[in-house]
């Protein structure tokens, strides 16, 4: 289950939780793989889900994980926090290390029954939104941490130039997505799935495109379904604040979600 | 200047006003065409920017015509708003339709000298972050509509499959870029340039990929540089209210932007 649970817990803003997912490409396109009967494990309802036979199933890219793109500042601080990992985590281990990489991965999961229609095409080519690009460096670099025990995550992010807004500088709208994502990964991991509430962000200052920056969050209170977490955006050595948000994450039940509502 | 008025009216959340742009690709591989000096309208300062002699000035493909990925409701929409529009207006004539059309390019500008420091590949590759996919339909499909006179803008946006947030469904962060689109557009109209300073967005139901929904902005008030400007995302009938937001946007002196901070 190692890999499963690692899979889920990375950059689902909102997710269906536990479900298997293996392979990256068009699992729709194979009719043999569409009926194992896959277990929820969070919710409890028991749907049909697809997955590959491991001989079918190449492991997918980890987009967490270094490249060619990432800058000097970048590769430093993944360092700084990796070297504070002990490796990845069974899903209710204690941690060993003060912090935990997330992998990340381009797709979520794929479920042949129920929920909102999609065209196959939408359906096949679906992908994270976060990791679209193809082209490393282009879009979103980035990787997140998260430390149980303190209850909060950070998130290195390097801002490739496919995400202007004003002219040199990061588009407010993909600010808002890494907020989205880095408090969804952290609600994520308190309780899953869960469905973002809402976003109110405060913009200080621009990030010009290339830039490195850090994202932390830290969880301020949990009430009943609700959990409000608020997030900075700070240049790496902190003294500059680029943009301050708070972000409220319900716990959803899967059927809300597969019924688009 | 009926192009340049159109084409900085369009898309810039935080724009810089009145610059002279023209072509799309690579201009600072051009020596000769770094040294054109341009005027800043808005702001006053005059300042070293780059334009194409006319033989070298292809005209930039207008991102906010239909194309072939465009579905039915997409369409039908766009030409429900479109028969409402009379052309094309100079920059402070009085609207003779209801409706004026913004076009959208995939730059914003580009500057030689001063501002924050970019390396010449971000600087000669950077896109504007809703406009920077090459497959049609993929991502952000959308077109802006104003009406100066009841003080609103109207988006119709299909939303592509690299858009995906939830299984299925489109991305908070991307819903979010497109209500910081939709009224940074409507502020520019109002007042340019502007810098978003807080978004604060309510999510009330998932939007499927693949399904085109409509976003309207209203102004809420104005007071000495701040825009109040509040946004509602819906499904094409209105029955649904996917998302609402409000917005401040700040008027803002070019030098803020081009300084970083």
């Amino acid at each position: 289950m190692k890999a499963a649970i690692n899979r889920h817990r990375a950059d689902m803003t909102r997710s269906l939780g536990g479900l298997l997912f293996r392979g990256v490409h068009s699992l729709t396109s194979i009719p043999a793989v569409r009926t194992q009967l896959g277990h929820l494990a969070s919710g409890g309802a028991v749907r049909t889900v697809m997955t590959l036979p491991s001989f079918l199933s190449p492991k997918p890219r980890d987009f967490s994980l270094p490249n060619s793109s990432w800058g000097s500042e970048m590769l430093r601080l993944h360092e700084h926090y990796n070297s504070q990992c002990e490796g990845e985590m069974e899903e209710g281990e204690e941690g060993r290390g003060l912090w935990l990489r997330l992998p990340s991965y381009n797709r979520s999961l794929k479920y042949a029954t129920g929920g909102v229609y999609l065209s196959k095409m939408v359906q096949a080519n679906a992908r994270l939104f976060t990791r679209n690009s193809r082209e490393q460096g282009a879009g979103f670099e980035y990787v997140v941490f998260v430390n149980k025990k303190e209850n909060k995550c950070v998130c290195i992010f390097q801002a490739g130039h496919l995400l202007e807004g004003p002219p040199g500088c990061v588009h407010g709208g993909a600010i808002a997505t890494m907020i989205d994502t880095v408090t969804g990964t952290h609600a994520n991991v308190l309780s899953r799935p869960v469905m973002t509430a809402n976003l109110n962000i405060n913009y200080r200052s621009p990030i010009p495109l290339g830039n490195t920056v850090l994202i932390e969050s830290s969880l301020d209170s949990r009430e009943g379904r609700k959990m409000f977490i608020s997030c900075k955006v700070t240049s790496t050595d902190g003294s500059k604040l680029h943009t301050e948000a708070t972000a409220l994450f319900l716990s959803v039940n899967f059927s809300h979600l597969l019924k688009g509502g």
